[in-house]
């Protein structure tokens, strides 16, 4: 496997650090190699039970809430997710997860970890569990003006990590527009698509995809702008907990469908994990040095195991080395230093 | 009520011409004022059974599969579509409702029933009918490429055929966005926020909303840029279908399972039939001299009489007149004619 070293800021959870510690304990149980340092405040961890392969480091400073993740980032070094970051920065760590605000964890990254060469946005890449097929999602939030370059990129990214980690091989790469025509969408996904369709490499580019074709698995890698990803996650969210929240009190209107719904419990809860984000690890930050795993602040410590799990892999099967390998087959890398850009979360620098 | 009467393009419905006339016979029985002129390929219709407020139109020329519909509609005057379009143009008719393709709708209105005055872009808005709280959204895919203006437009539109047509109260207006602050948007729906937080007249302004809060009632009105919108729209669709067949898989999945499920199913269709879409009789072009209807091409006579009922409401609203009157209070029509744009779908003229 190889051995690897995971940095995790712990004071972005839900439920606190100690879960945190706790997925850290699991996440080492079930992978030899795997070394994880925890940042976070540890006052409240029973120390007694953690692995010898589980660090804790105390890091009581947290800017998980801050309003402002940019500006916090940027006015709090010794914050527990600045100090993850720049464990990953000096190469004590190999890899980094935080839970909690993507805003913060991208200035984190951005700011300390660094773009990787050729790179113009790290983009942020979610596994959206789907009922029929799985698929990849990117940019899901963290650019929200972006330029058909960008989407090219996020392109070559997304297929990297989805046949590198997600272990899926030859991965079909859609852009996502309002027409499954190659005629249909903004100037922007015209020229990204244009260039997709005529490009080099290895990807395999399978055109447009829907809002309703992306949901019944027409790719594993669907690639749009951070607004329009950031959109559509929220609302397949939303849509699925409302119809699941129907089915709900549908079965809940007569003693009848009392019954039924007793009857088809265990059916059903079947469905909810098959929606469960829990078991995909969160959402991962592609185009940096080193991977960048974002868990939900929600997250159990099953979560956040998942998370730190998915960061191992990324290492051992060198998703940087790759994701650049891949670009510059394209032709896809950033050729000269960009201007300074404007990204609306963070400062694109 | 007020006399009034609808023209029908009846040649883009999946059931057939004759299923568009036997809506507009329910139409007229519900409506005493009601007239409904039906234009298509009528020869499979039996005449003896139609009401005399129902009058039927030979049109056999159809471009409802035409894959380019803006030249489709520019060289075929005779087309149904662009006859029906022409019969409101000239005054025969008080509005216009045409099933099937929106590109070939939109072309045939733009052209033919023309822009209101001081309006840069009709919308299409869309009611959709979620479980939880149905909204109005728009643009749900006319213009996929628009402006700060643009948007700010389509909130008073939306607001006007939400207040006007379907009866809501003081209709709550938001910007869809990736996230409720202010600060959240690209830089389109920055500007636009500005302009809707500070504007005049009597809009009801709520701020943004994100995907997931819309979907459980944030807003009456949710205003969004064509692209964004349509993405939007499939998006729910697709997740709501594969929700509802993940719950009908789970309830096959085994004998306790099915027994569940039948107990289950009343209820179930209740859940079903809540986001049935031809209950709210299709999507509406906002912004026109008259109102456009667009029922989906697969409704049956049930959902054309709806989108005919829908129409009429409009004219005896007055939809048109209050919609300009808003703008105007609010400051937000356009000056100056606009230089000949670009809508990706229709040229803007």
């Amino acid at each position: 496997m190889g051995r690897v070293i995971i940095a995790v800021d712990a004071n972005g959870a839900d439920l606190g650090p100690a879960e945190v510690v706790r997925a850290a304990v699991l996440a080492v149980a079930a992978d030899p190699e795997l070394r994880v340092l925890v940042l976070g405040d540890l006052s409240g961890v029973d120390r007694g039970s953690v692995s010898d392969r589980v660090e804790l480091l105390d890091a009581p400073v947290s800017i998980a809430k801050a309003p402002e993740p940019v500006p916090a980032v940027r006015s709090t070094p010794d914050a527990s997710i600045v100090r993850t970051a720049k464990l990953v920065a000096a190469g004590d760590a190999d890899a980094f997860v935080s839970g909690g605000s993507t805003g913060a964890a991208l200035a984190a990254a951005l700011f300390n970890i660094k773009r990787a060469r050729g790179i113009y946005r790290p983009a942020l890449a979610m596994t959206i569990p789907s009922p029929a097929h799985p698929f990849l999602l990117l940019d899901a939030g963290a650019n929200v003006d972006v330029r058909p370059e960008h989407l090219v990129q996020f392109a070559h990214m997304g297929s990297a990590f989805a046949s590198e980690v997600l272990g899926v091989a030859r991965p079909r790469v859609a852009l996502l527009s309002n027409g499954t025509e190659a005629s249909k969408g903004t100037s922007d996904v015209l020229e990204a698509h244009a260039a997709l369709a005529s490009g080099a490499g290895a990807l395999n580019f399978v055109g447009n995809v829907e809002g309703f074709t992306v949901v019944s698995g027409a790719a594993d890698v669907v690639v749009t702008d951070g607004f329009t990803g950031n959109v559509m996650v929220k609302t397949m969210e939303g849509s699925s907990q409302a119809v699941l929240g129907a089915v709900r009190a549908a079965a809940m209107s007569s003693t009848r469908s009392k019954l039924g719904g007793l009857l088809l419990k265990p059916a059903l809860g079947a469905v909810r994990a098959g929606v469960d984000p829990e078991a995909q690890g969160g959402a991962v930050l592609l185009g940096l040095r080193s991977l960048a795993v974002v868990p939900h602040g929600s997250f159990t410590a099953r979560g956040f195991a998942a998370a730190i799990a998915l960061a191992a892999r990324g290492v051992r099967e060198d998703l940087a080395g790759r994701t650049h390998a891949a670009l510059e087959a394209a032709g896809a890398l950033r050729r000269a230093p960009e201007p300074s850009g404007v990204v609306n979360t963070v400062p694109g620098r």
